[in-house]
């Protein structure tokens, strides 16, 4: 069974990280667009046309979410090197949702891009095997074996220890694939157990040491397929956290509509332009909705998008060219 | 849109854990039996079954799992009051795992099981509100509003702090239903980051008592629709937990196959004999494959798993009985 699951094994040998930035160095563009899509993002005729053929059902509802994704990702694929879907927009319609998950996931990785799973999954022992094998791995069923979901890099939480983890490290060592494990997370309230002092320092920085460990035989010269999340809305916890894991890519969630500023991100950045992606999900695939990008109307979102994500790389390379 | 949901929404207003209460006093048994099928635990007759009709495919592994899921739920059903089936399991077979999953929701719900999704889901803001939604709400599709998954409880990470677990118990409220929140996990290695002092106390208590305040307005009389993990295999810690949360059930996940013993069991209950219930995963469901169990044979694997649930139960209750 072993044998037959190695048959179709991916023959090359990709270091995701090393992938990841290369392409963060063609499109000079550290940037993930969240594909987070909530029903009231997506524009009326899309929805109108969704629901005038599936319904106004959860399969409506996954129609309405993957045509919108489709039209976004058309309109922004060439300026970036990776999409985050968030699962749990998807999750939310139930299975039909979750194959307009999978759809998205498949479609992305056709157009070149690079998928991160916003998945913030986490068990032990062989349930966080599992998830590993459903989202990053091939699942063995008799003679034949898998690759379920088949992401990129999955977001994985920390709570239960290096148990919870490992089986996820397992995973991509197997298949050249990567992780961002969650240290300190853009929410107001997620300094209430991550900011809580232990011995002599803050528990996300104790989660930012055990990353580096984690990652550390997982690193092809400089960076290493595991990385962690830290959210934009803590600059000066950034700042320390890039020192403590100077081999982690660090992604960034909480850009923009969260509140975090171009001028903060600088500090998730290494000497070398290098270490750091950041995430806008709202502020790209919303960007119709904003007045900035008010003169695009509803019929041309996907063209507010494209617009939202120069602005964007804009944005960060003149605060990273100042740093 | 709101009204339209809120025409469908169910009725009768049951606070979940008082049906998890009178279910658990019928049968005399603070038992869980979880739903963690492995494609190893499936007996060949019903694997060949499954491969026959739908090839070595996630089809079939789902149709698999799902067989060898009924045949247990049919066999042990009278017996306990609740099930807790590990989506991870399920997910690992992508799409058609999924479509399992909610089969066997659905199934043991039919047959009056409370449903408990291990789902350790936990995000912020909207985005837990999606996961919420899916898993214990309803989410809405234009003028409609439908069930997705529909558990009556699920297990939530609290990493995120607040943020992540309040939309949450927001959907609980509306709904009626309740959570799990992982406080101190079964593994061996959950203390790197749990048994951290923080202050004057373990972070596992300040997570305790942060459930104790969560769960404060979900009480109805004795108990709160909010309740927590904490493994069997810490049972001191348990004893202190049981007691920083008074009002709040205890999940405990470690019994046998993990080396949980029911004497260690005792000190997660009150003195009214309730505020625990016990799961037990591999130790019912692959029973069969133990020795103890081995005269039943593969082909009667569904009564060596009702043998099990006997045989726990008696082993709980002696154990309550000497307390």
């Amino acid at each position: 069974m072993l044998l037959a699951a190695k048959d179709i094994s991916r023959e090359t040998e990709i270091v995701m990280v090393k992938e990841l930035i290369a392409k963060i160095q063609k499109t000079n563009a550290p940037i993930v667009v969240g594909l987070d899509p909530m029903l009231s993002y997506v524009p009326s005729q899309v929805k109108e046309k969704a629901f005038a053929e599936f319904g106004e059902t959860l399969e409506g509802a996954a129609e309405a979410i993957w045509q919108f994704n489709k039209s976004i990702v058309d309109a922004v694929y060439d300026l970036i090197p990776a999409v985050k879907p968030q699962i749990a927009m998807y999750e939310q319609f139930g299975i039909p949702g979750l194959i307009a998950f999978k759809r998205t996931v498949d479609y992305c990785k056709e157009k070149g891009l690079i998928v991160i799973g916003d998945v913030k999954r986490g068990d032990i022992g062989s349930t966080s095997e599992a998830y590993a094998v459903g989202h990053l791995g091939k699942v063995a069923v008799g003679s034949r074996s898998y690759y379920p979901f088949d992401e990129d890099f999955i977001t994985v939480n920390p709570y239960l220890g290096s148990d919870g983890v490992n089986p996820f490290i397992k995973v991509c060592k197997e298949e050249n694939k990567g992780l961002f494990i969650l240290v300190k997370t853009s929410n107001p309230s997620s300094g209430e157990f991550q900011d809580k002092v232990v011995d002599t320092k803050p528990l996300y920085e104790l989660v930012g040491e055990k990353v580096a460990e984690w990652g550390a035989d997982c690193t092809d010269g400089e960076y290493s397929n595991i990385g962690a999340v830290v959210g934009a809305t803590y600059p000066e916890m950034g700042k320390v956290l890039r020192k403590l894991m100077p081999k982690n890519f660090i992604l960034v969630p909480g850009y923009g509509a969260q509140g975090g500023k171009a001028a903060d991100l600088v500090h998730y950045f290494n000497a070398d332009g290098l270490g750091a992606i950041v995430n806008s999900s709202r502020g790209i695939i919303a960007a119709y909705k904003q007045e900035a990008y008010g003169k695009f109307g509803e019929a041309n979102f996907a063209d507010a998008s494209r617009q939202a994500v120069i602005d964007m790389r804009e944005d960060i390379a003149g605060a990273l060219a100042g740093k």
